[in-house]
């Protein structure tokens, strides 16, 4: 008898096993189906992309964008939407341009100002050149050799690396650190070759830091790169002109947050986001229109396939990823003085390709448990769920104990465009971003479902 | 002793196994670091594609390709390259238009000749229109409602799914079949629906299958198909005028094939190959220029990676996949009639994009080796190596026994590009395609060191 019923009970818990799985792979297929069939997401996108682009903090197309999306959010009928103010400091970039002059002859660059550039006089700043291939190079010249020059940093992007993102890692210093180091030596302005693989025209822009003072600092095409270089070989006391025209303000702005009320635990948080800023010269489409979207999409596709999260869905479209970072930070101390229970947070800011995967950074029990449910995901193009960091945006919440996660696109073509005018919105192609949007939102559901993290 | 001497034995197998690992390890570092840093096999595509756009067999682009990759090939360093001649029926096309007359006026459609399509009379043929779904609804309107009409198949691809070439093999029956079916009801022509997902202006052409009469059969672009049913249901007796001027010719042709020589068994041989052949109405980048060049990186990367090969490796560039399959056929019962020993054959046409995987048709025992290096190819996007087709040009092979493997790249955007002007040099990401050619060549080079199929 006792035997019987053992073998009932083991019969019971493996048919409802199976009934599970199954069930989950409807919902799946059912998220997927109306992800890859709507195109509101993506039309909506081109919105954002072509009323708003370079809508760095405290620009006025920042607000623009902000408006653009909170009436998005309220349309797709989440049930509280709202702004959570902040005050950060900010950097407006004017203009910025450069030549080289060869026998007498003014020849333009293409360039553009690093985020938060100095600005130059008026008529530039004109020095001569000297080039570097790391920020190392530079402290060994020491300020004897750098005083008075314009440091051009000028080490290429690694090709052979399969992760860019990698290689983008292995490159930055030059545009993170280069500038200070060089302005530490006496540098009057920097140059730094954009960070990206192929050769090309386009100047692209990204973060730098300052300490106290600033010299103009500028990213240059890695064409132009190559031309620069090149001309110094030839001209050893080739001179260069920079100008760039910015300001550093104060601004108040937002974080837009829009939530969906969870069912059963309604005070805890399944947060999702992607950042609203992009770039002055850049429509912002993969960085990160997109992961506004997608995560925008995780509400409509809970809402129009009829699932319940036991949670509440937070869709957080952060303010200043990035120039300060300044709406993360400012969304982890606003849940930290208001104790919001944030279940678990992920974050898409990695571009809209094809899907590939998501980095958790989870505890390892929550890791396993996840990887779990990899079967369900593999056949939609999630090739891996692997430990690795979440995001910017939602680091500042790690000290909180939150659980992270970052969506993981296709990383292949994503450093052509990254922080450059190539951003566009044609680059984007509707089903590769939805098939994001659905990877993120099935996800989310079951890890909500499953209580799969900790 | 006995004990000491079987420890010390399993300790030699296990340190040898690890050694084999990282030595594998090196070897398709190397191949990836070599195929990433050339830029070769992607300049060679641009010459392809805008020196010989349009080349279907017979035509004179098809020679002119023929002759610009033997060049090719015999510059890489391949011990043979030789043309294999076979004279096949093939179609030439001139011109393809089709108009619809609403309230007397004429308004142009966006259409493209199926090929063979039959021709039509100078002035056109002028008929009322009969919009269907499917080949069934046709059989059962029968040929009291067919007869003088042209048939319009008008069925969409299904973006429900993600994997479009399942949506591909769910609605090209109305290209494939649709006009011989129209044909023996008594239509005098047929439009189908372009093939793929987007809506767009692009005719989409592709093959089409009659048995002895022709009638003539056009693709038309997805949003003129949606502009034709719209007007349909407007004006009930609306004609369309169709015009096709197209020539059946017989020609002698060859498949492209170029060795090099294998090590310890030089007899038998590794065939790699796509096809050279391209749709009159198209660069033919993705179809099939890339699968040519990746399959001649094979040779270029053993050479210059120094790496040695046992058996032969044999690059095929097949002619004439798109209209007739003729030089897949050819190449089989060459091999059949010579006793040419192919050990294993892989075939890349399913495009360039980032890469997914391997499909291969061997042994349920070879599989189960080839999977054991599975983790080698992972790191490199490689998600799956599953049972599955090789190809259309060394699907004849399989009748002599041979191994298959066809590779596969991220199928989202392949057919918005698939059999239309749209597939072009432009569309095509270098790190993307050399991604597939070190994976074919990894590949290969593991089945031939480890005798990996039977």
């Amino acid at each position: 008898m006792k035997k019987l019923l053992r073998f009932i009970a083991l019969f019971l818990i493996l048919q409802n096993a199976a009934f599970a799985q199954e069930k989950n792979e409807t919902i799946l297929a059912k998220i997927y189906e109306n992800a890859l069939l709507s195109t509101q997401a993506y039309n909506q996108l081109g919105v954002l992309c072509e009323q708003a682009p370079g809508r760095l903090i405290g620009t006025k197309n920042s607000f623009v964008a902000v408006d653009l999306m909170k009436k998005y959010l309220e349309d797709l009928g989440a049930d509280t939407v709202f702004l959570q103010a902040f005050s950060s400091p900010a950097w407006i970039c004017h203009s910025a341009s450069a030549s080289m002059f060869i026998d007498g002859k003014e020849i333009p660059l293409k360039v553009d100002a690093l985020g938060p550039s100095g600005s130059s006089p008026k008529k530039g700043i004109t020095a001569e050149i000297i080039e570097v291939q790391s920020i190392e190079e530079v402290r060994n010249l020491g300020r004897e050799k750098i005083e008075g020059k314009i440091v051009f940093y000028n080490r290429p992007f690694n090709n052979l690396l399969f992760n860019t993102f990698q290689a983008y890692g292995q490159a930055v210093d030059q545009r993170a650190q280069g500038p200070q180091v060089a302005l530490e030596l006496g540098a009057v302005a920097s140059i730094t070759r954009s960070v990206t693989g192929g050769l090309n025209d386009f100047p692209h822009t990204g973060s730098t830091r300052f300490k106290d003072k600033k010299i103009p600092a500028i990213a240059i095409s890695t064409n132009d790169a190559e031309k620069l270089s090149a001309a110094l070989k030839k001209h050893l006391n080739l001179k260069v002109n920079i100008h760039v025209d910015a300001e550093d303000i104060v601004t108040n702005t937002f974080n837009l947050i829009a939530d969906l009320k969870g069912n059963e635990k309604p005070d805890e948080y399944l947060v999702v986001g992607g950042h609203i800023d992009a770039w002055h010269n850049t429509q912002g489409a993969h960085d990160d229109g997109i992961g506004c979207l997608q995560s925008s999409e995780v509400v409509r596709l809970f809402k129009e396939t009829g699932l319940k999260n036991k949670r509440s869905i937070r869709v957080i479209l952060y303010m200043d990823e990035e120039l300060y970072q300044s709406g993360g930070k400012a969304y982890a101390l606003y849940s930290k003085e208001n104790n919001v229970k944030n279940y678990f947070a992920m974050e898409s800011d990695a571009g809209g390709f094809t899907p590939r995967g998501f980095t958790l950074d989870v505890s390892e029990n929550s890791l396993k448990k996840i990887k779990e449910f990899h079967p369900l995901l593999e056949p939609y193009g999630i090739q891996f769920l692997v430990a690795g960091g979440g995001g910017v945006d939602i680091g500042p919440l790690k000290e909180l104990g939150v659980s992270l996660s970052g969506y993981r696109s296709d990383w292949q073509r994503y450093f052509d465009m990254h922080h450059c005018a190539n951003d566009t919105f044609e680059q984007v192609n509707q089903r590769e971003m939805q098939l994001g949007s659905a990877a993120m939102t099935s996800l989310i559901y079951l890890i909500d479902q499953f209580d799969l993290v900790e």
